[in-house]
């Protein structure tokens, strides 16, 4: 890609809305626009990392054997006073009436619906278990959003929905996004810690917030140092039981603030963590909170009819372009990981219009493209100082930098965003350099040809 | 994919509702549930078109050249003001008031949302031509929304702007998109006829819609006959001039019902072909009728301040799931084309459980895949005759029957959907008749991995 043709609208000064990080670097990267209060435009480089986020998220609950729908926006009211939610909901549920004068919603979740949809196919055991998910904007009308995309109104969330007979086997839907969400977060790069948590609004018993650290997080968490640590395991077959994982990552202390009980907490305080967090996924068993009421049940082996038994599983696809970047960036600009960074590589070409720097520029561009990496060319008329900074804001993980005076030795500059050095190679070594140094997520990998 | 695992809600009775054959087989073949009037679920085998859609469409206008952006579904008020639409656009608009009485709207379609984003990074004459676009969900609050996901309220759609500094530019971007919609629908197995047509409410001056020819179409057309045989052309260079060929296209007769008046036709009778249609393609060049209102000018060469030109171009995606039904369907059920179907071929199991079928079943779904196939295997206790039925009704383009008295003569069944009979091949002639029958579309190969 190159940048005089891309829509890349960077900012030079800071916006005076921006309290937090994210926020901040999303605006001035010319990743996102506001659009009215916690509603954004995604323009092109937020776009990217948008979607290489939702397609880690997608892969991964395929992986484990949950099968993608997509179910509308707005949801009609009768299905939330089936389950009696539409009352509780408050202020936070955006209510329509449409040209009709019928009540509709705007949905912030899904249970209902999928429960609804649900009811309709499933007669018999034969018919569980089942994993349902899908990928779409949600409305929560907050009364005060803030921190840009990481409280908005409209974002994106993946949920995902349980059915099964009993709850044995729900439990081993439960494991199966337990597992499915260490992986997701660790494919970003981040460092997730799941938490007993309260079930709040979607209600049910059993139920684990993850959380990334960071400074700017919304709440107080508290975790064994021991959790720090711990290994996120690879190659899981999601078809084996997966129980011995989910103890290993419960078995160890680890608490959201309103769980937390300094007076009955089992951990020493030499050995307790406490840092601000931000939650990127839910996960709830809530058995037959819906499915009672709205009357989903099949007919078991025994020939009697049972209320099936439900969990529901989410994560903030949008957020986390927002908790990324809390996680990772200094004070020139985003620090992006390999798998979800809008390009692996920045060629930035200190003369464009110069016959020997354009042909090097564009012969390693067809290059890193050869190997699957994703390159922006900045090939624009603007000064060298302005460049490095546009390229520090958006924080492409590698940086390769093309002049004539390097080229008359041979040589170009290859920089390391997380790093901050340069150094001076052939070309042959920056490409062998930056390729090797990338490690591509295959969910990601050719998902921007061109 | 196993369909003992897949979510497949298969109605064996035609639903009441239904009228036209898209919205018949949709629902039966448990493609979409309706959640609302004129407002569905995408169930799993829906959701693989309608993605396989969209990623040709997306496909094509990156191309065109053209980044890919997300705007938000709701959009406030005041932007509607601006270019004075807000009182213009009566019921049809879903209008939506937050918990703090703010006026909003959920977008029928974006000019002004993106007219907003492009004057708020658009200086000069350097910052243009750009082609922009996105692929969203939109809502037109439909009085009586009928033929399922033909005539929704809530409906995916790609629209693309184009920001130009005069028209001769703007025509070229005009060009480019006309040339993209040619091979978007040809790459989906449609004809699609560009018409000149009525601006209707987004305005301007130049516009085409691009109708497909189905007896259940909205709509009368008219063209002349040889418009029928006219080739779309292969390998295009979106950079070169593309007006030579919207000459072509543009030179026969063709018209939309509201733009054909007998009186003044130029073609004989007998070279006039009149049939219904279906819009599935849109295209405007209005100039300065956004810009103007809303202040988006860039200053050009010569210094002097000038309103930027620009047209938008839109495509139904959710509509040609449909549309394309219409066009290819017989009395059993869905007739895909190759590039979207949901999987491109089934494997129907005659004896789930029998280790030899079992066994043949697994082996010609992995080399199936390998070739960069999307295989369906019906690995269900039905009876045969339902298995078939459910076959033929889904559509996919290939089955390939399996079953123990053809497996003891080393032989498998294969049947091509469009053309119904069977022949009975040794599993290695099935794969390659099979493999080297089916026209992979680089856009939707691998889209579905597993």
């Amino acid at each position: 890609m190159r940048l005089s043709e891309f829509f890349l609208p960077v900012l030079r000064e800071t916006p005076n809305e921006a309290q937090i990080a994210s926020h901040r670097f999303m605006l001035r990267a010319g990743m996102i626009r506001q659009s009215s209060a916690g509603i954004y435009s995604w323009l092109p480089l937020g776009y990217r990392v948008l979607k290489k986020i939702e397609a880690i998220v997608r892969d991964e609950q395929n992986r484990a054997g949950a099968h993608e729908v997509l179910m509308p926006t707005i949801q009609p009211a009768e299905l939330w006073r089936e389950s009696g939610r539409y009352d509780d909901y408050g202020k936070e549920m955006l209510r329509i009436k449409d040209r009709h004068g019928r009540e509709m919603l705007y949905g912030p979740t899904n249970e209902e619906q999928i429960t609804e949809i649900f009811r309709a196919a499933a007669k018999s055991y034969r018919d569980v278990p089942k994993l349902l998910y899908h990928i779409q904007w949600k409305f929560r009308d907050e009364v005060r959003p803030r921190f840009g995309i990481m409280r908005g109104r409209e974002f994106l969330m993946k949920d995902c929905y349980s059915f099964d007979l009993d709850f044995e086997s729900s439990k081993r839907a439960y494991n199966k996004m337990f597992v499915a969400y260490l992986k997701t977060f660790e494919r970003m790069g981040l460092k997730a810690i799941p938490m007993a948590a309260d079930t709040g609004p979607i209600g049910g018993d059993l139920s684990h917030e993850f959380i990334i650290l960071a400074d700017t997080g919304e709440s107080e968490v508290f975790c064994h140092r021991d959790l720090m640590q711990m290994a996120v395991p690879q190659g899981v077959d999601y078809r084996a039981d997966l129980q011995p994982i989910v103890d290993e990552w419960t078995s160890v202390y680890a608490a959201a603030d309103e769980m937390h009980d300094p007076a009955t907490c089992p951990v020493a305080e030499a050995d307790l963590v406490s840092q601000r967090g931000i939650e990127v996924g839910h996960i709830f068993h809530f058995g037959s909170k819906y499915s009672k009421p709205m009357g989903l049940s099949v007919t078991g082996p025994d020939g009697v009819d049972t209320d099936v038994i439900m969990g529901s599983y989410g994560v903030g696809v949008s957020r986390l372009v927002g908790g990324i970047i809390e996680a990772s960036h200094d004070d020139d600009g985003i620090i992006w990981p390999d798998s979800v960074a809008p390009f692996h590589v920045g060629i930035v070409n200190l003369k464009a219009g110069d016959a020997d720097c354009d042909s090097m520029c564009a012969d390693l561009e067809q290059k890193f493209r050869n190997a699957g990496l994703d390159v922006l060319v900045d090939d624009t008329g603007e000064r060298a100082g302005a460049k490095f900074a546009t390229m520090d804001l958006i924080g492409l993980p590698w940086q390769v930098v093309v002049g004539p005076r390097g080229l008359k030795d041979g040589q170009v500059e290859v920089k390391r965003r997380s790093e901050g050095e340069r150094m001076a190679l052939t070309p042959n070594a920056a490409l062998d350099r930056v390729v090797s140094g990338t490690m591509l997520d295959p969910a990601t990998t050719g998902l921007f040809p061109g």
